[in-house]
């Protein structure tokens, strides 16, 4: 929020997220360290790194798996000493790359901190740069309902659920950054939706924002289970899981004929020293249940269909995002821990520089 | 062994083993209780239903779940004071139903018991028979190799595992009634396949018989996810589940990217109040494996592509099948228990009668 006069060449302060060291169990704010460097605003003659200013950082359950000292298989982990990494919105200075120019607006994998220097590798999608096509939507939904979260939700229900109007579908942290999108799209398609959150305030959301036909707060119900047979009479078709652990447990039973399950993620486990065991999955078979995993980055090429088909719903008013916005890279590391204990209502965002 | 001068229209006792009362944890051979009845051999004018003299019968792992009181959801409870039911292999006696005829062989459910009338039921594929096509192979093939056992391993790993020349196999119970055809089917595809059992004369069948590349004793490996790196260093493709809980959470993190889990059975968990928690879930996610459950009862329209094909391996000395054999009605619920022990080696067959 400062050195707005700053300009391409010049030699500036550079404050930084630095990942200290690998993390066990829940991280805390003290892993994470401000930090400052110097840093120039321009990318050396023949190199064709781009050099951009982050304005907004998304704070991702995934980047968890990134503090482990073992990394999770697909992705690496974070460099003790070196900023954390993660999706976000920035403005390019300087680029010696040529399909990217002097100020342009991309979202992608960027640093924690004010300025990065990024270099794109070919076959490498942690470091895919997507051009910003629509400004006449806030900046910070590309850290969201346009960016990866977003487009999480979109690929992983629809390329992975094979949904079908009538379905019966539960969501959980349904009011996250990729739930509460999974139900939207849902109900467009004319699904019976319903989710679970944490917080009576984000059940209210779901409800009366995001038109989920039902919502629950999972920490209010003393059997899971039977909180989702009262709200799945007929079982459930699809599962956008988001949780793991004792959710998915519950789940399983539930599941109807051919059913299907797309593993997003599993927040509730990232910060477990031992995964909790899952008990029921000969459900898997009595029920004939296809469980798949799915990442984001393998289904990039659909991007540009979710852009514009979200896009118009968002003018059409047919879609809501709900941010929870901190401002000031300092206040990341709190915001990046509040996603583990739910204290972040909606996406959250960390606002590095409005432009 | 016995009556073999009764005719149609006798009136004969009939051998039963009745299932006693619901079973909780494991069974015993008390639960299941050698009785005898009356038959007359000839079904009532104007019945459609048609009278089996049973010849051999299919100790099947999945029986267990038909001995809880609450029935697994794919298929009925066994009753209480009536005979257990289960695949065989039987010759008709008499048939008011215009597509079977006296003196043909049939497989398909049928009662523990010398003598049955079945009654087929549009719709249920549980009461569907089969017409046996070729005696140039032994009947009691029709229980295993050329029955329920084969099929499910045909279609289980052709229908749902996609499998390529070069990927990684690996079959669990792999001596099985299912697994030692999933092993063979695997080979013939061009796949490495290896094969685990719970001794060491079992793990030679899979060696020298089946033609699997790796087998070991998972008995003796104190470390099943040690003993997996050690024969996939480069992961698995394709892992065909039978047996569940420690086995599959050994599994999955040595599944490869796009991995594919068929689940067909969970015998290691079939007697257990409360199963094992399996705690690598996330690996599904990691590794964006796909987990599904299968149950043959769903692909019966492929059983005609697969007993030709299976029927010309055979006569070509392409596959091979080894049967554990007992004599006599009454030795079936030592046979069926001795499953869950891993007292058999091969597919355990029960002989009724031999014509």
């Amino acid at each position: 929020m400062k050195m707005e006069n700053m300009a391409k060449g010049d030699e500036v302060s550079n404050q930084q997220i630095i990942f200290r060291d690998f993390v066990t169990g829940f991280p805390k704010e003290s892993d994470m360290i401000l930090s400052s460097s110097k840093i120039r605003l321009e990318v050396l003659e023949g190199s064709k790194a781009i050099l951009v200013k982050n304005l907004y950082l998304s704070c991702d359950p995934y980047l968890r798996s990134r503090m482990n000292r073992i990394p999770p298989g697909y992705i690496p982990s974070f460099t003790p000493g070196s900023p954390l990494q993660g999706f976000g919105v920035s403005k390019i200075i300087d680029s010696g790359h040529p399909e990217f120019k002097e100020g342009e607006l991309v979202w992608g994998v960027t640093g924690w901190e004010e300025y990065s220097l990024l270099t794109l590798i070919d076959g490498d999608k942690l470091s895919t740069l997507f051009k910003i096509k629509y400004t006449d939507v806030p900046l910070s939904f590309y850290t969201g309902l346009l960016g990866m979260a977003g487009f999480s939700a979109y690929a992983g229900f629809h390329e992975m659920c094979a949904p079908k109007k009538g379905d019966y579908v539960y969501v959980s942290a349904a009011s996250g950054g990729v739930g509460q999108l999974v139900g939207q799209f849902a109900k467009l398609m004319g699904c019976y939706v319903v989710g679970s959150a944490g917080s009576n305030e984000k059940v209210n959301l779901l409800k009366n924002k995001f038109g989920y036909d039902e919502a629950f707060n999972y920490k209010e119900e003393y059997d899971l289970n039977e909180a989702l047979k009262r709200y799945f009479p007929e079982g459930i078709d699809i599962y956008f899981e988001n949780v793991g652990g004792k959710m998915l447990d519950a789940v399983l039973p539930n599941m109807r004929d051919h059913g299907r399950i797309v593993v997003c993620g599993m927040i509730s486990q990232y910060n477990l020293e031992k995964p909790e065991g899952v008990h029921n999955l000969f459900s898997i078979l009595v029920k004939r249940v296809r469980m798949e995993g799915f990442m984001v980055f393998e289904h990039y090429h659909l991007y540009p269909q979710f852009l514009e088909l979200t896009h118009q719903y968002i003018k059409e008013g047919k879609i809501f995002y709900v941010e929870d916005t901190v401002e000031g890279l300092e206040k990341g590391p709190e915001a990046l821990i509040g996603l583990f204990t739910g204290s972040n209502i909606g996406k959250q965002v960390v606002v590095v520089a409005h432009e």
